[in-house]
């Protein structure tokens, strides 16, 4: 759930991208009391999200629409659901249209995806497959939202919020143990310390000076395996790096605790999904 | 070339995502005064996108930071290219690095997307590959551009610059010949009039009615030939409706004037780019 | 009709102006609770337009205002009429007035010019007067659609909307032909391609390399009766530079097209419109 | 002088509605490393005003053009005056022109009217002209300097600066005294207490609580004359209500301290600039 | 009252600092479609103020939030009462509760400090204890709203409502004849004129130049009854520079118009309020 | 360190407040050419803080100023030191000062009281000083960013940054147990897992289910020592609730990791600071 102050902001730019000029279609062919009802409906199968910013859409071109959700956040569509159904002015619905669908097939292609790592992990596993800070400019949460629809994690919102420590900054700071000592001594004790790691000897090293999340930056698969057992008990294990789909089972069963996957919001497909409206009287 | 008063708002609104709580890791790590280089490389083949937007983010953390452009805008680049140069403040290339990189892999994703269509339409075509409405929200003017940076075309910028009566307004306004004539009575003469048609006989009626272009809809191979033959001359050709890379070559045998192509901006994958920071003294 | 997000923007901003300290006078002399009626009355005869910005204002200060519209925008209104009702509190409408009327008296003070201009037309006339970019700035869209509520029609919305290549265009491009050949090849298909012409030479020139429409910039009558002959039926005619409410009648028998008028937004009077306040109970 | 922060916010919004999308035609016509000098000429006799927010909209377009101003703020101009001279990319002056004129030939058109209505004073005189709170939304600061820069005053800067009790004021406080003792008690001390009376009577018994100025609202000449008589050295007298131009010598000579004229922004023709583009090189 | 649109921008920008990355610890243990009821309780004595923004920040939160007011603003409450009672889902209440209270907190601060420093003047005193503006950067009009409802008086509202002539401006102005007299030409009637002076001698010649407030810069106590003897009749008295509470009896008994008091807004102890929410059903 | 993207959001706010009008003292007392230098004197002992934000307001208002920091960030400055010199137009240093003053005052205020807090720790003490979310709206991260320049550390940025379980949310999700494995479930693996418990019963449930950090919320001082004891070792213990300046050193003593202070943000008194300008030529 996104507050309403913050999803207008989101939705009044997109609307003022599309109808800035007015809609010189709907304008001229649509009379101003003509009523008509939309149905969001999935031309494929996907999980359904984003119906909170799809109906603020709506609301934000005209408060008199009414938007209804016929299917709950994450619930798996089938192809021809209907997802969620606006009912009002006719030219408010095609006016907000393109809009609202631009907002939700990004987001439900998102849950999509991020639904379809998590599964291929091995049954029972406990890994995460969580998300990057590789989300597309000016919609993080919502994408972050959607991931979480989806059935995967959230890494660390912003630079404000978390510690990690990556290469430049251990360079910057003379080493793994300066950084990671600078930064327990500095960071809001709410944050855990994470370093990237490229190399089973920078990992024992960090283990040492007491990291709390240890990323193995681009391992080949026996290093993971062998990064996963030095560290067993001793802090989290963060897999992360062009991970693909294909490569997901191997990593739950090695036992990582992490997976971090920038694909699932900075290369993903939208989801199909069509409004089909209908004149009402 | 996009207006800066127009990218500011865009990169301060995707900063503010990043770093409204500043960067607890390169603050506690990185000293105030040290200097550094970094250089975006290209780690996979693409079309070079983004150079202006990239600048304007390190700019807009820390305008003491320099941001030279390595290539053009629309060049290909090679895994290993060097794109662009930024030097300044260590901790300011730290901070702007990921958002600046979220930016640019986008755009050149997109430009190299484009220019893959293009490519795929047969040598001497004349048959244009174009956007849709269908970009993120908050991005379509840099989206835009990005297409016209990979060589494709954009289709109308909004609801308010030009006319397309799709199957709504047809009802609406009682028929093909209203709906065409309501339009040309009140939309700008500088726009021309488009109208998505889902049959042949539909394909007909507009042209008799003076339609200037005609999106064929969903149409089946061999009608999109017929189409294309029956219009010849009297209007443009624009094709429609989940075109896939596979098909572009068929439809631009087919002599169709337009392929519009939704995928270009709303399912594309980010463009592989990193930022080597080395530390400068 | 405007989408209330893009309303919202404008009259949050004007309301900004005026109310940002609040109201020193109402809040010393009105009791918190008192409730009253204003009536929007017409003080001179125009041409009824901004209802709905009119009441958004109300709205925005106090969502407890009702505002009900008594003639519907675009109504020729004589000296006297109530045009719009609010009522609420005292206090909200003493502070909301001064605001919704700016907005009212302007955008009906457009409109009202624009049908003037509109009626200055020979009967049955097909000629369009049409607005210029040459709106406030910050209020385009507001006045673009006084000037469609007062019978005349837009021009393009934005540089971004349509091609309209002027002597510097054509100056840069190395002639006529390049200009509009490089605007064809590269503007989107939905967008006719005008230029401006400043004699019948250049005129001739461009129909030759199929200009849609010629823009004759301050041509003398005889040239403009001249321009019209030589190019009927193969493009659209403009007239444009300097146009007064005396030469439409003598344009519009010329049979141009479109006669474009800058002082429609540029320099108009207001409407005169006054609120007149009743306490409540 | 404005702040440059408060420039931007106007010129960033204005520069929003003509080139979100871009500058079509200049994009294809004009190479991207042309360069130009642009020269803003009176087309009439004007007062000069707006060259700081012309400059502003060219540098927020490209920060590399610079701007030259070539004649003071509040100078007459003859017609073919140079007024302000921009040099740099030639692009950049195309995408830039049409929003910077239209902010600086509203603003000079104020600034020539404020100037006629001063003139119209007799020799000598002491009557102050002044604006109203009658501006165009979103202008109001700029509006006002023009004002200022046509040689006439400002009145009240918004509702919260001043008090100004005006009839419903009145009523709603129970009548002159208790509205007066009212606002004095709760209004800053900085603030003078104006109060709007409608007759001669009104007049009398607002001088004798204290009011500190007096607007005469739509008084008949004779009245007027009796109002300053009666007012003389025990407030300010300030007239109102639909003065024209032809009112101000007799006004004027009536000895009113100040007239206010809301035509000055809300019903005002813009100066006629253009700008003169010339290529470089 | 400040208008809704005003609030909004302050709210939504500060629900953007808290929750622009969800709260993460209610979306887990909080079920969504718990309900709940949250009551605002003084933990100590306090001048209630902020009932207005506390409740637009839950409603900006989730509109279905319902907030009632216990206590009217301006009354003074006991330790234990119930300022406000918000009612709606538990989450919205959680997630909003912060917010609302670092407003509502600020503002009864500022509220019970105000009336602290009124209540300090000796009985029957007609002297006003006014704001300055030391205001909070962003928040200026909720603070001099608060000042109001713990019965003190704002002063001007910013550099653009009325003239204060402070040293620096009397220095470049040339002395203090000329610097009232350009001011009295140059700024809104509507304004009076104030000068701060050092001196006595300074006083006098302001009061023959016809200042209409003297502020009398960190007089001594002495100074301040000559002062006022001094000034009589002529002027309004101000008293200005680092006032404290102990000092208002005294200022009080020498008849000072006004004390000015920068800590009101700018050195303020947050009102102690609680949230207890309370679930439901 | 802010970005100045973020910087100019909250100054361009800031300025506003106090100039949306101008600035009409010195624009009708200062001539526009006249130079000057303004020195930031501190007049009692202060931590140095806010001269980026400081610097900036100067630039926003003018380009043209220079502003240099005669002393560093987190500096004791003695009473009469100067902290920041601004040079440039007089004008312009005039209409910036106050504004410039608001920010660096305050920002200094909660350094000087961050720094007194630590300061009252014992020697040698790992205990930290933090701060809340009681910050004041719209000023967050400056805020926080004073409270780091005096030495006191943050504690999480918002409620999307890392989990702290409060009452309400205990009784949510039905126990102690159940919120933690509830939190630890969902939120990020960058963020530890805070609980506040408000008794040592709490406190050991707490610690069995593996909390990271335990909130000791308003205990008394045996208590505190008893939850230490119990703790040591098995997570972090945190102070909060009304602690003032008094109790720090007894607190430092009894070993508590982290003292939250919410009066570190919401209670402090503005540093003393006076901008003296001086003429220049």
């Amino acid at each position: 759930m996104l507050a309403d102050a913050l999803l207008d902001e989101l939705v009044d730019r997109a609307l003022a991208e599309d109808l800035a000029g007015g809609d010189l279609t709907t304008e001229a062919t649509v009379e101003a009391e003509a009523r008509a009802i939309g149905r969001a409906v999935a031309r494929s199968e996907l999980v359904v999200c984003g119906g909170e910013v799809f109906a603020r859409v709506f609301y934000r071109v005209d408060p008199g629409v009414r938007v209804e959700r016929a299917l709950p956040e994450g619930e798996n569509a089938e192809t021809g659901s209907v997802l969620w159904i606006a009912e009002g002015r006719a030219r408010s619905l095609l006016m907000a249209e393109r809009t609202a669908l631009n907002f939700a097939q990004r987001l439900s292609g998102i849950a999509t995806a991020a639904r379809r790592y998590v599964g291929a992990l091995p049954p029972g596993s406990k890994t995460r497959i969580c998300d990057t800070r590789k989300t597309t400019p000016g919609l993080r949460a919502l994408e972050r939202y959607a991931v979480r629809c989806g059935g995967a994690h959230n890494h660390r919102d912003s630079l404000g919020s978390a510690v990690l420590i990556k290469d430049n900054h251990i360079a910057a700071a003379g080493g793994i143990r300066a950084a990671i000592e600078r930064a327990r001594a500095r960071a809001p004790h709410s944050s855990r310390i994470e370093i990237e790691v490229s190399s089973l000897a920078e990992l024992e090293q960090a283990l040492e000076v007491g990291a709390e999340i240890v990323m193995l930056d681009n391992f080949a698969p026996a290093d993971v395996l062998e990064g996963v057992r030095l560290t067993r008990g001793r802090a989290l294990v963060e897999v992360s790096g062009g991970v693909t789909l294909e490569r997901i089972a191997e990593l739950g069963k090695a036992g990582v605790d992490v997976i971090s996957v920038g694909a699932l919001t900075h290369s993903v497909a939208a989801a199909d999904i069509a409004l089909d409206v209908e004149r009402l009287g």
